[in-house]
């Protein structure tokens, strides 16, 4: 068996579709990010950029408060929790986050997991499995980590068309009442910053009788008034079953959760293995991210600053031609639709113009949708915005493969 | 359909079998570790105890070398990465941390991961899907995290009797050599302590033409000259395809990996979606962790004192006639054998004598097998030692259901 020629095939095939990732090699300017650091011309050759791709939405991530809590947890306890959760790996700081948690989203429990992908992944597989038979209805953009724990959990699954009540009706119908299901699906997707209707996704699992599983990744921090998200927001938080969310976005660190009834928390808490089977997050992520989301609990400054910058940036992209996706949310994509071609245009940004947004390729979007994805913040001067603005405006004129061209070039 | 009952019942359920988790709440008092404060009487009622069951089995987590490192990334970049590894969430700390890897065990490249459980995962399902009709020939003894990663991958799998080196070779004969195949095992087994025989299953997969994949996480940092584990021991890292390993128990932090060649590294990391659709670990953690995987590349003496302290307090109950259960690494594994008398045991230990070992219970291991699992270390004291023979003994000759008496009160 020539192994080595499997994983240099697997390779090639990357290649061929122009989707090999580079990533960037970054160091953030603490206190001044945005701004960072680009290495990837080596250790000692350093250039400073502007992070426009960054989804520390609301800069949290160098918040003094975050930080000052992060210092503190590691002078009282050290680095690593050391053990599981069961193990010795629960700590004051774990059981003070989780009950934040519960609170910021009005539930009666809440459950950490080293990250939303694995509180996706771990969650979804685990009701699954506890619920036999139950069939989960799954909106067609959700996360990758959403399909891995409903394909883990090896039940039926129903894929619904994004965001579309009807195609979810017409589904759910088509069982009766006594079949357990679970509807699964985000509030705003990051792709394209599409926001759910969640109260009427809530009428149709109560007429059919589904639990609510919703992702708030992109949107714990970011709206509601005390940043519970759009369920929040919406008034809908009691109708939503399961909320998960993370903390290394909105919140700046790391993590992730499920926020739901005590009994629904502690059931996935004594069953999945992604959660019973790993090292607890370390005591300083968990003590960073009690304080980002106290703070976001009362001041609202970020969320406003955020919709104001966002709406900003995509008004003025918008006029000066260049083809952005509109959306409700704070995300700004811009279409590109060629892989090769949203590489080149990103190279640059990073070249020509010291700004970092990275291309979006398959398979984190569709073939044929590649796009520059770009999240405007708090933190973004507005002299930042002015050049972000230029300088696209500028490529755009330019540069043939960016103004769309390229349909014409590949097709040819 | 009735959710919350279901959810109810399954909590049932792990209360009737005696094995419903109640974590002990936690703060370790950094610079005194394995000393910690217990809050399970509430957050103003907390008493004092030594924790005799961590993983952090150097007492790297109080290293001062690391926590300078973890304060310093925390100052100088703030508090998480702000994105996946491929959208703004590489950093100098990350790629530092890949090349200090692939340099402890001797490959060409490493590839971070979240955790251990998710490089497991994440890596045996690409591997499964990357060749397919492969066929995983895996220890009976795996972690949950190896057998979820085999599970996802959905390809065909053979268990093999724990370090059973005639059953391996009678199942890998079964196929033939155009067949590709893995052997994933471990180094240490953490729940026994035994070590598995790498070179002769090296060997054997010479012969039959498969891939190996050891996870040697409670290992590294623990064996071999420089830390890179039983394989570097052994002198035969090289022999090893993947070896997967964690941040987060000698090294004291959090965080997994596995190291290989590197076209491997580089398919997984274009393929696996447990890598790439989630936030990078904080750069504190990678700085961390770099400190300290440096350090014990050239200090031995904690891994000299892990040893010593764990063969004497081996043999001081063995002579205490408390049931040890023997092996050749730095785990002491005490018998129980049944979940409810295991807690019993446990729970005296922790209000009578303030010391910590938490029950091990199914699914960590076999039922019936319900044990105590000690960890010395380098930062036990003498004392600490003392107090913990003295208390086990005592409680043995003073407990009849520590004695094994439960063999006969459950028979009865
Ligand atoms: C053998 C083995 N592999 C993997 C893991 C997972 O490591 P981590 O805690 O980094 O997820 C563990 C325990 O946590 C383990 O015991
Ligand atoms: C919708 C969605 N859910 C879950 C995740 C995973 O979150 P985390 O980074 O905490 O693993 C992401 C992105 O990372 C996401 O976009």
């Amino acid at each position: 068996m020539d192994y080595a020629g499997i994983f240099k095939d697997a390779l090639n095939a990357v290649h061929r579709e122009g989707r090999y990732r580079v990533f960037a090699d970054l160091k953030r300017v603490r206190g001044s990010f945005p701004a960072a650091q680009h290495y990837n011309n080596g250790p000692e050759a350093s250039r400073p950029i502007t992070v426009w791709c960054s989804n520390d939405y609301l800069g949290m991530g160098q918040h003094p408060a975050v930080l000052a809590a992060m210092h503190e947890a590691i002078d009282t306890v050290g680095a690593g929790s050391g053990g599981t959760r069961n193990i010795s790996g629960t700590t004051r700081y774990h059981v003070q986050l989780e009950q934040e948690l519960a609170d910021l989203h009005g539930k009666e429990a809440a459950l950490l997991f080293t990250s939303a992908y694995v509180a996706n992944d771990s969650t979804l597989s685990t009701l699954a499995q506890m619920l036999p038979g139950a069939v989960i209805f799954s909106d067609e953009k959700n996360h990758a980590s959403m399909i891995a724990g409903i394909r883990h959990g090896r039940g039926p699954k129903r894929i619904w068309r994004h965001n579309d009540l009807e195609d979810l009706e017409a589904q759910l119908k088509q069982y009766d009442r006594a079949t357990p299901k679970i509807i699964a699906f985000e509030s705003v997707y990051s792709m394209d910053g599409h926001i759910a209707p969640i109260a009427e996704i809530c009428d149709l699992a109560d007429k059919y009788g589904a639990l609510t599983y919703l992702d708030e990744v992109h949107a714990v921090g970011l709206y509601g008034p005390r940043g519970g998200g759009i369920a929040e927001r919406d008034g809908v938080m009691d109708r939503v079953d399961i909320i998960n969310g993370t903390l290394a976005k909105g919140f700046g660190v790391m993590g992730g959760y499920i926020a739901a009834s005590r009994d629904c928390c502690d059931a996935i808490r004594s069953y999945a293995a992604g959660f019973i089977f790993t090292t607890s997050l370390a005591p300083t992520l968990a003590a960073g991210a009690v304080a980002s989301i106290r703070h976001l609990k009362s001041s609202t400054i970020e969320r406003e600053q955020l919709q104001q910058r966002a709406s900003e940036v995509r008004g003025r992209l918008m006029a000066a031609n260049v083809p952005v996706i509109p959306c409700p949310s704070h995300i700004v994509p811009v279409l590109v639709g060629d892989p090769v071609h949203c590489k080149a245009v990103t190279d640059a940004l990073m070249t020509h113009y010291g700004i970092y947004a990275q291309p979006i390729n398959y398979p984190t979007v569709p073939r044929g949708t590649e796009r520059i994805r770009l999240t405007p913040s708090p933190v973004h001067t507005p002299e930042q915005i002015d050049h972000l603005v230029a300088s696209l405006s500028a490529l755009w004129q330019a540069c043939p493969l960016a103004k769309g061209e390229y349909v014409r070039l590949a097709a040819e």
